[in-house]
């Protein structure tokens, strides 16, 4: 009797080291472990606005100029950019880090672009930084790009940021609502 | 007898929930959980040709102008693109979505570039996207770069991408196939 | 008896592979699987340094050029490099890979720069890639990037490369202290 139950324990005691042991696939939650809302400014430089602007034109295509956005849904235009983070959709409300990286329009026939940036978050709220990548197809309503890492508050996170056009003014100011929800919390 | 079996029914739990609880550092399988092969096509604009160019020379050293690739491998040109991605090798097959991003020659003394891009897929076998970068040393046979994320379909994957050159022709069309390994799936 | 003893290790088993089956949320080690120092040298061409320049200026905003960063704290300036790596902070060591990709100063206001690299190895030591993303706000006595992947000997790593400003030397060369942790191995 006591040998019988000794060797259960020891059978069941195997399979659970095994359990972790083995090579394994997780079923995965898609229950987000953060979620955070942020809205960030981009004003470009357009040649007369060099106070205000957070943004400029530092690549073109060779039929363009770094003033203007280029013809053909500005194919080409390499844009790079310091911009203020908000919590609400308030351009002038205190911001709570600097959004910070590259964008450029990488199609003639549609109207899209490619990300590479950073949140740098320096508040109260948040110390830390998160780097996004991905493709901006900004004529869709919703666009997801990934959450590739992060530092700080932040260590090691990954997740899906979606982005939303919240206001367009000419081509001078836009201002993105970002939802930021991480699924690896460290 | 009955309080001893209760004590290893207690023990057992209390490893159970442990092993889940401490930090634990998984042996992990390196078998993909999904494997796929895309081929995209790469037209640089050359100044004659920009019906069909779906790239362009944006970015490139003092020495170098945006229209001819520049001397010592082409260092310091940018490249901004759009290309087609297709099932197969033929430039003129059906498209299954689009690679844009941007890639650029980072060496004076070895033909080697690197990448940052997204296929945008949008066909009826894929929505979504993934994500990539990472060095392409152009002259080896293949290169690895890093899946660093997907949205839609490849939500939260990670992985690596080989690159092949499938064709090259002159300094205008190149076409490359890439095989995407997938090691995290959700 | 016999019947009690087995529900017991049925409720057990079911236990155990409930616990793998079902989401989880791990609590996650910070401790670091893996840790790395290495030095990158990077020398910017000027125009006078050509032969051993090892990065160029290839996008600047409409205001500068590409021989001499720009004003305002170089806000704009876009840097592509193909910088060796040393094991110590000797910039005639002999290399163990390349550091290669792009950097761009995205601020008017303060010093702070965007970083998109890869370290290539190929040595002895390491073969395979690193890539790694972030924002590099210079000022800071060390700043935090993402490593978002990696390849070969770094096959899926994920990590956080914490840099260091090991020396300046006017404005054409800088040596970077990289001390890269490991959180995900393979």
């Amino acid at each position: 009797m006591q040998a019988k139950r000794l060797s259960l324990a020891l059978f069941l005691l195997i399979l659970l080291f095994a359990s972790n042991a083995l090579p394994t696939r997780k079923v995965r939650t898609r229950k987000p472990c953060k979620s955070l809302v942020f809205y960030f400014h981009d004003i470009i430089f357009n040649g007369k606005n060099s106070k205000n602007a957070t943004s400029a034109i530092v690549g073109a295509p060779v039929w363009a100029n770094k003033t203007i956005l280029a013809g053909q849904n500005h194919f080409g235009d390499l844009v790079v950019f310091d911009d203020p983070i908000t919590l609400d959709n308030n351009l002038h409300s205190s911001p709570v880090g600097r959004a910070q990286g590259v964008y450029f329009y990488d199609s003639k026939s549609i109207f899209t672009a490619w990300l590479g940036f950073s949140f740098v978050f320096n508040s109260t709220q948040h110390k830390g930084s998160l780097n996004f990548a991905g493709a901006d197809p900004l004529m869709n309503k919703t666009r997801d790009v990934s959450v590739i890492g992060g530092t700080g508050d932040f260590f090691m996170v990954r997740g899906v940021a979606t982005l939303t056009t919240d206001a367009f003014e000419g081509e001078v100011y836009f201002r993105l609502r970002v939802d930021v929800n991480l699924y690896e919390c460290w």
